[in-house]
């Protein structure tokens, strides 16, 4: 698969800098987990309340592994390009491939990653006990549509 | 009464830095709190488990103010102490003041700031509800027996 | 003065929030910066190459006192706006007065605050060394026409 | 190689959870920075003035690559240790693999997950532009004196 599914805008903010002078290396996982939740709201859900398959219950998505591969720095106001893309769709898991666009002066790639989520279901209500799940069909559909994959 | 109450030592992290090379201004904020809560693990309590005056409730305690003023800038791997003093405690809110010393040569003021916190309670046990009340009488009592006050 | 000057928005990031399932109360100082930055990129300025009044100086624009006063909590993904007023302009210093607004449903207030920045200038190119000096003239005027005010 | 060089202990902090009640994952990347900044100071060195081999030069250390895995999540006021292990050292980049530990009931793994940094040279004192270089020979001595390895 790895089609291109979602590119999410954003500009360094100050905080977001270490004294290095550049984004601290840890905010690029920030960055994925925004152009993640961001793509979830493009196909009109929240990553915070998405319905799963049976009635009344809710999944969520935490994250089993997450990398980066650092090539070039990014500064302070620097506007940037996140890239999402669907490396894998599995019964439990999603696999998001992720660039890192610089676009002030040409194209070149900061930096890019991988996010492995896992849909998981919450015990009655609360979020302390959870288990894997199916990924819901309805939602696996419409990632689906937007791929154009039948997976 | 400010008598002083508790001593916090902390070291600059390096994500804490921004690019002008001093930590950023937001993360005094952070540390004031740091030490708002290692002050409450020092009288046995923690501030999310903190128990009410009725068996079986817990209360919290938001912020609703917060201030600092910034002296001298705290570098990267600078070891420092924020202290944390009692300003005033009224029936249902904590006035903390902090000072952040700079002790690595000599002892200079870095900044310091202020925190009210007020102390609620939560409708039936979820967090989203919640209303003023009155500070449970053994956090007081505990309180004013390190400040050797009678209030 | 205090006449409106800059509306900056924003959406809440998962990263921005706590156990207690809000934005911490320290990102507000982070929005602070956001919505002041954004406000000089408004008038053509970076904060952090803004020319002095002497050719080839630069001024920055360290904070000296920051305050916020909480009364809403803002929740993930909710978008909210933050109003920069210029509250007071003297020679060497700004103060910025900012207000929070919850959007979503209705207009309702969830915090405001203070920034108070001081102009200075560097020694000879490197940012340690650095000196209160008067607010650059074209940046002032600059300001002064977005406000009407004579000052 | 890949023998215990270290063991750096933390607690949780309030402002490093979410919303789904533990430490947001992009943190795990802070701590392990911190631990590894940590063994540097156990080895008499910052991360931020290295002495490189020739007189007066110094060395940085900018991450590469950054990963992680997740197994159990870390909560609020939890004490856990980082333990910093070296993979591999090459001529110019070292590889640390890092094990977090939950310690408070038990020893259970909480998460593990790697760095790769290189050795860096900085054009004449600014920190702009940079290449590559071997690792400092001192350093290197001092590594491998505490792994007790001849590499």
């Amino acid at each position: 698969m790895s089609c291109s599914q979602f590119t999410y805008t954003r500009r360094v903010s100050f905080s977001e800098t270490d004294l290095a002078g550049i984004v601290h290396f840890s905010n690029f996982f920030r960055y994925m987990e925004e152009a993640e939740h961001a793509f979830y709201r493009s196909l009109g859900y929240s990553v915070h309340a998405m319905p799963g398959d049976e009635d009344g219950s809710t999944v969520g998505w935490p994250r089993v592994h997450a990398e980066a591969d650092y090539r070039r720095p990014l500064r302070f106001e620097e506007e940037f390009e996140v890239e999402l893309l669907i490396e894998e769709i599995r019964s439990k898991t999603i696999t998001y491939k992720l660039n890192f666009w610089k676009t002030e002066d040409g194209r070149e790639l900061a930096a890019h990653g991988k996010l492995v989520v896992v849909c998981v279901a919450f015990d009655s209500g609360e979020r302390k006990g959870m288990k894997a799940v199916s990924i819901p069909t309805h939602f696996r559909e419409k990632i689906e549509a937007t791929t154009g994959s039948s997976t």
